[in-house]
């Protein structure tokens, strides 16, 4: 059976909402019960550990743990442990590592000394049986179902949601306010002609930078990922404020970048970068609300929702661009060059 | 009067192994009183807060405190604070500061936050009178004078340096074996024409790529953001297991890989890494020791030193690099279009 290039991707973007809601809907009281015990615990500190796609998921927790949640986050060196043998006291920490397969060695390793080292280990994956969730002595399944395409797309917006879920299970905080974040992915799925049309802007461009800040800065990297993985474009992220500490010397009027602004506080610190890209000429491609689509030599309206459950929606028109610039290039995004599904890095 | 362009940025290249002799000289007493009050205060996290070159300085203490002294490690993110108003309990934690010209706002409005919070803080600036070494409780001045180039150069190996005092102090090592590191660099900045050489095979490149890992990998990205700053080039740092999540995907013969990779444990980490780049026909420029030499396309031998000073004397060839790769397209690496050298961001 031949079927057409990025089918695979295409079908488990489209899925996005029916696993989002089977997680908020059935995943509710494993997420509570595992609050529970973390909150009992007390932690003080808290490390992430993720690679790839779920990397950026852990940086998405990283600003819900800091700023709802009021503990410092570090995200972990997997090397320290695994190449330098870090042995750091890791009583009142606890360790969460992320992970779609579950089946990474570098993050096994680091969750199985985590918890030798005194932390309260959580393994968070789409592979219930994986050794990841062995490792822990906590798990929590995001529920999106088996994942097929190379490029993770439904696995990643369902680790955002089930560490949303977490975080709000711990501040004892109710879940239900997520259900407006299921609605705007699936408004979004139903926009593929809108980005379908956006696309063709970047057939032929070979650099690409993304920007976001705060909340949105783990969106704009993991649309680098998805672009860098698919289209095989020189796809680079920069949060707003380092992109002025030097990179935007390299931004000119040929080279496109695609700004993640929905309104709330990052949207605010964002105003200063946008205008400075303005300034230098960039090509720029807003996907915004209110406060900033005006900027956009292009835009893109994101559904307005509170500014920590945005990301969970404003991924997806980038998952259907970096699909839509794949098969305009002629690759086949279900089977990018030089890639596995399970990295396996030690 | 009329200099040659990148003038500045060479002579403060050329001038770091005065400085750092000068820091290592001169700045032990300061480094050790300061070691002292922290160790007294026995914080459980350290948070690290920086900015462009400085945050890359900021990762390299990462390693450094949790592999040499044992405490887990985070990078605090600076919107957490000035956007979002997170208020962490900081009680038992250091917040270090890493700035040359201790003059970005959101620096300084973080460490005054981390300050009300309770944590320990320490700036670390080239800038002993700045906004930034005010506002911390402890202040230690890397000594690498003014400095005038904007792309930061002997700043940043200054400030290796002096996080690398910090943390033996801290730990009660004697100071004095990182003397060999200053004549490494004396030795790297004396083969300057070795890297204009190599420089020539990057004339037309418009991306390329640098990786390393473990404490090699802010080399990586201090060198992606040297050449972006003056060259323009559109360059790509990669942690060597991020490299194999995805990005590997867009690597093949058209696109320069520049690995640093000095021996150590950190190098058989890269072993694999650097295989598979060899096996998708990268264009690979090794910088690196035995171990690592043989996969180069083209390669730089780095001077032997252990793996944790390396980084103050790997950086040199690099910056060599970034300077000559600017003069010949053209550009003024001592003034960047659309760069300042102290950059305000909230």
């Amino acid at each position: 059976m031949v079927t057409a290039a990025g089918a695979l991707m295409a079908a488990e973007i489209a899925e996005q909402p029916h696993g989002l809601q089977r997680l908020l809907s059935e995943g509710g009281a494993a997420t509570h019960e595992v609050a529970r015990v973390v909150a009992q615990r007390a932690p003080r500190f808290v490390l992430l550990a993720a690679r790839g796609s779920s990397d950026h998921a852990a940086l998405y927790a990283k600003y819900l743990v800091e700023v709802q949640l009021g503990l410092p986050v570090g995200l972990a060196s997997p090397s320290s442990y695994t190449s330098y043998h870090a042995r750091p006291d890791l009583r009142d920490v606890l360790l969460v590592s992320v992970s779609q397969s579950g089946g990474s060695p570098d993050l096994v390793a680091t969750t199985a000394a985590a918890r030798e080292l005194g932390a309260t280990t959580l393994a968070l994956t789409n592979a219930p049986g994986s050794e990841l969730a062995g490792a822990a002595e906590l798990h929590l399944d995001v529920m999106a179902g088996p994942e097929r395409a190379v490029a993770a797309t439904k696995s990643y917006s369902a680790e955002l949601l089930a560490l949303w879920m977490l975080v709000a299970a711990w501040r004892g905080a109710d879940l239900s306010s997520a259900g407006a974040v299921v609605q705007a992915v699936a408004a979004h799925v139903d926009r593929r002609p809108e980005v379908d049309e956006i696309a063709n802007r970047y057939r032929f461009t070979d650099r690409l930078i993304t920007t976001g800040r705060g909340y949105a800065y783990p969106t704009a990297l993991e649309a680098a990922l998805k672009l860098m993985e698919t289209s095989y474009v020189s796809a680079h992220a920069f949060s707003g404020a380092d992109l002025l500490h030097g990179p935007l010397a390299m931004i000119d009027h040929s080279h496109p970048v695609v700004a993640v602004v929905p309104d709330g506080a990052g949207a605010s610190a964002m105003a200063p970068v946008l205008g400075r890209l303005t300034e230098r000429g960039a090509d720029l491609l807003v996907l915004g609300g209110e406060q900033s689509l005006d900027y956009g030599t292009t835009s893109y309206r994101l559904a307005p929702l509170p500014e920590d459950l945005a990301p969970i929606a404003d991924i997806v028109p980038l998952q259907w661009l970096a699909l839509r610039m794949a098969v305009a290039r002629g690759f086949d995004p279900d089977a990018p060059r030089g890639l596995a599904k399970v990295t396996r890095t030690l």
